[in-house]
């Protein structure tokens, strides 16, 4: 996976996760040095629906899955 | 909560996500230092299905509300 295209896509998520992958706002997860595997598993599952969430899900749609694996491999990489 | 009663309930949960909070399995997450409100929502969510996750769901079945939060509150306070 490309960690640089990952951090460049991440900028719409730093709104939310924050930009060292450390969330502002209680309710939204920390991201920063999460596990690349879990991550990406829950991308898909936003992007199929598998996973519910209103918020996460039109974030999700229009990734490709080099996206995902980008953006997985950059937020493990945060450290 | 209660952060001791939630390091106790939390026993059985560091086989997977590891004793510090640091998950040994790629595809389990870490949630040393993650948010309460967002742990305690997902504990909910397997609970009542409305997130679907076959090792999950009968992890937290038998949680009480006290001990979601006790658990939430552990795993943030983890540094």
């Amino acid at each position: 996976a490309d960690i640089e295209a990952g951090k460049a896509k991440a900028a719409v998520c730093a709104a939310c996760h924050g930009a060292d992958g450390i969330s502002m706002i209680p309710m939204y997860p920390n991201l920063k040095g999460q596990k690349a595997q879990y991550v990406e598993k829950q991308l898909k599952a936003f992007k199929d629906g598998s996973r519910a969430d209103a918020i996460m899900a039109p974030m999700a749609a229009p990734l490709s899955d080099a996206d995902i694996a980008n953006l997985a491999a950059y937020y493990e990489s945060l450290k």
